[in-house]
């Protein structure tokens, strides 16, 4: 099944206590895109100015993903991410922040991306993500992203926007602010009881916890020796669980936990290097490697 | 198998955001003892003084802990710790520590105990360590644990230790400073190249990792929602692990790994309540029922 996602596209500067790369791919969407891209067709829907440089929507179409949605605005900037993270690469520090064209991002998808059947709203607006959703009214699995910004400024729309979406993946930290509790088990379960039929909240280097009325569960990530760079962590993972359940067609609470360990896996092998670099080199049987370690792993 | 520990008998005072305990029962050989019973029977070697209340020492033997190496001196008082736990639940800070008859504590095995071949060597100074090693030369398998303060102001008694046991437990951010390696894949890998064959790093609510020269694998913690006090999670978790090392009387990859799981689930009753009354109101049969919810957890 043909997947979609809707969000930001970005030229990201990232420090880590090693190294440092200026202006190199980013963006939920994009990070997205590229992890669900191993498992089924993509169709993205971003928008980026006319400093955007062809090359990278190139290598987007290489993995076959369609980037009919991919907006270009003339006259514009793309937004830009600068950050820079702790030496325990875990904690990040934002230092500047341009949203330029995704500040007045309102997208409008093409006709045929209309019936995909699964969705997935990428970091956004909630008020954004909730336009997406009311143009594909018969997607069968929607599922959103959020961040503490919105939690914070768009606590409504984000509420209206929990009652419409079959899933939410969020990361320990908004967790904890959406539902005032520093408990992730019991966190998790209350973002449930606000509407979603699933929850997962990610946990970086920690892994991710997944939550559904019959089900409380825990994901260890992969433990990798080399990581670069965390920037896209989570939406690389994400990319990978939903690139998994459109492939398989289905999200039952079998699907859903391989789709976990699928998304554990591709961030693993993300955060690897700086930006796309590492994805940029692995096939899909490089994850199904690595699958064979994390299942003997888990098994005892 | 018996199983030999050697380490602190405390009067903890614990402080968390909701509620507060005074000098209830505590100490690193006190929550592995107890730990361990389920599985096998124990040995204890301590020290306390004569403000020690004696049902403790009943409590313990109740368990079938033989306590014949539990020393009580006159005139001289027990080890109080007192800790204030942040909002988290994972960090806390320590408000007192009054060593008293510890900061002395000079193990001396009773004869029969020093045929021990299963020995847990609970936080205490590397260099007391050592003398206790001397008194076991037979021992099958040895493992230690150890604390930020040895690593700093004992450092070569440290590594002269790890030279010598088989196995060490120690927490994230003691692996990080033992190394000064912020990835803990790496850090564990550093600290098995320091001389033990295995090492256990404790991520607290994040689970545990294990290191053998062939194995690197993580245990998720079990997800509860009912973190009341975490003190003594780790010495728990390292009494569930050794108590079933002993209780199989090998320490083959299958039996650790299973070992680790057992640590783990003790570990998540132990947090559900102050000192040990969690534990007192658990059989062996609850710690099988939650191995059971545990391994479907794990199994995908």
């Amino acid at each position: 099944m043909p997947l979609l996602v809707v969000g930001s596209v970005a030229l990201d500067s990232v420090k880590t206590p090693t190294d440092s790369r200026d202006d190199v791919l980013g963006g939920s969407a994009v990070y997205f895109s590229y992890a669900a891209s191993y498992f089924t067709s993509v169709r993205l829907v971003g928008v980026v100015g006319d400093d955007w440089p062809p090359e990278h929507t190139q290598l987007l179409q290489d993995r076959k993903i369609d980037t009919q949605g991919l907006e270009v605005v003339e006259g514009a900037k793309t937004f830009r991410w600068t950050g820079r993270y702790e030496p325990n690469m875990n904690d990040r520090e934002t230092l500047e922040v341009h949203l330029n064209v995704f500040g007045e991002f309102n997208p409008q998808l093409p006709e045929e991306y209309r019936h995909c059947q699964f969705l997935f709203l990428a970091n956004g607006s909630p008020k954004v993500q909730m336009q997406v959703l009311d143009q594909c009214p018969g997607a069968r699995l929607t599922v959103a992203d959020t961040m503490d910004l919105w939690i914070r400024e768009e606590h409504d729309a984000l509420m209206a926007l929990l009652q419409r979406v079959d899933g939410l993946v969020l990361n320990d930290s908004e967790a904890k602010l959406l539902t005032g509790d520093e408990n992730l088990v019991r966190a998790g379960r209350k973002v449930r009881e606000m509407g979603p039929k699933f929850v997962v909240i990610k946990k970086g280097e920690h892994g991710a916890i997944f939550f559904s009325e019959h089900e409380t569960y825990v994901m260890p990530a992969y433990p990798t020796p080399d990581v670069i760079d965390p920037t896209g962590a989570g939406d690389s993972f994400a990319g990978g669980m939903m690139g998994h359940l459109a492939e398989q067609g289905n999200f039952e609470p079998k699907t859903l936990k391989e789709a976990l360990a699928y998304g554990t896996l591709v961030a693993s092998f993300n955060v690897e290097d700086f930006s796309l670099e590492r994805m940029k080199r692995i096939e899909r049987a490089d994850l199904e490697e690595r699958m064979e370690t994390y299942r003997r792993m888990l098994n005892f």
